[in-house]
């Protein structure tokens, strides 16, 4: 099933027009795919950089930005898994506000690596089994 | 009396000596600071920003890096007040990790300043009774 | 014609895994297409922002990792324009390392609108013409 | 003597004020601490980092913020240092804009330090030698 992690929209995001610049709604993500881990797989992201060596930087991305994230809104992203390689998972994600506007999609191939020398590693079975069951929401 | 804020150490705060970058505790305490406004004062910070139009940049800080912010713990920022000027806001920043390890402390003037023109503005009343009141916690 | 905008990569840009974290890769791709513009229209974009108020933020992004960019390198960011629409322009980037190595190439589409209330804008014909004449670099 | 670095101010540094958001200037402080280290002693910080594995992080600062960074401006940092104990270095940053008008200055006490485990190290006679060199710039 899909998860959700929700964050104040912080100042620091948001440039002089008022909205969340976009570099920062990447920005954004990664610290909600970091969340994600936990609620996905049951294991935190800095144990699986720091003890198992294990990161999945990203290859690939697409993203549409579909509306304005504003100061005093709330970020709610969704995020669930498209498909998993045999190194790589194809992560999803969902923005909208508290409002439920609309904010940002985006499709994002990350490849697992070994932290020391960045070479690709297998996708570990138990990581598999949690994040192949992390299916889109209903309507995505 | 003092109020604390609790926030993820997120991956993007790290740097490659596997610490906090030291501008982005800066940032952290930002992010608090706004956070402190509700619960200091009962108003949001983007609604003064916003609707009342009033701000507070900082004009003046001094800084003391205790030790290093990891990635895998949580930042626990506690704020008081230390002194309520004509236009002026004095605040101190005391930031532990979740172990209890002292990490950052700051004293940071602010100054009320309106948002269109940043010309200086008084510590409105209702603002300065309650801002009196975060009295720093026992053994600061 | 293309053009090439060089950027050191600073310390801030790098992450724990001793590589440029990828959100400050798009965070680069901004500040590179802010120098863009007098190189490729003979105007400076603060002067569009505030003077014409004009700006282009991004409605859609693909883009590819292809390797590191690493900390002691200098970002070397060619840039041209794919296509100009009625209001909307797509950009292309190409980074290198400045040893020739491939870091990332992203095809932008941006939307000219009004900087007050993000209504979108035709692109003016002077523009227009500037970008049109952005052709990609030979082989890309 | 000091040494003078100069930065386009880029947009991701712009806050909802139109003026530099605070903590980026640390950051942009930061970048221009980096680049100072070739021209006060010929060594690229990166060099020092990764080859001699030793850094100098922060563990003091006091700073004032004289007036705002905008948008369009060249930043330009002055720099020069203080003193230079057993291990530490104490850098001063005078900040203008291009027009002359000061922003911010800083006193930032840093320590020498092994990047591999955090321990304090004397700091190398040969640099030392080139830091006592850079002193204060007239009428500073």
């Amino acid at each position: 099933m899909a998860v959700t992690v929700r964050r104040r929209v912080d100042f620091p995001m948001i440039d002089m027009a008022d909205i969340a610049f976009y570099p920062r709604i990447y920005d954004l993500a990664h610290r909600c795919f970091e969340e994600a881990w936990a609620l996905m797989c049951g294991v935190e992201y800095h144990e699986m950089l720091y003890e198992w060596k294990l990161g999945y930087p990203v290859v690939d991305i697409a993203s549409t930005f579909h509306g304005p994230l504003r100061y005093g809104r709330t970020a709610v992203m969704t995020m669930w898994i498209e498909s998993v390689g045999a190194s790589s998972v194809v992560w999803r994600y969902r923005l909208e506000d508290d409002l439920g506007n609309l904010v940002w999609t985006s499709r994002q191939v990350t490849v697992g690596v070994h932290m020391d020398d960045m070479s690709v590693r297998p996708v570990p079975e138990d990581l598999r089994r949690h994040l192949e069951a992390c299916t889109p929401p209903e309507g995505a």
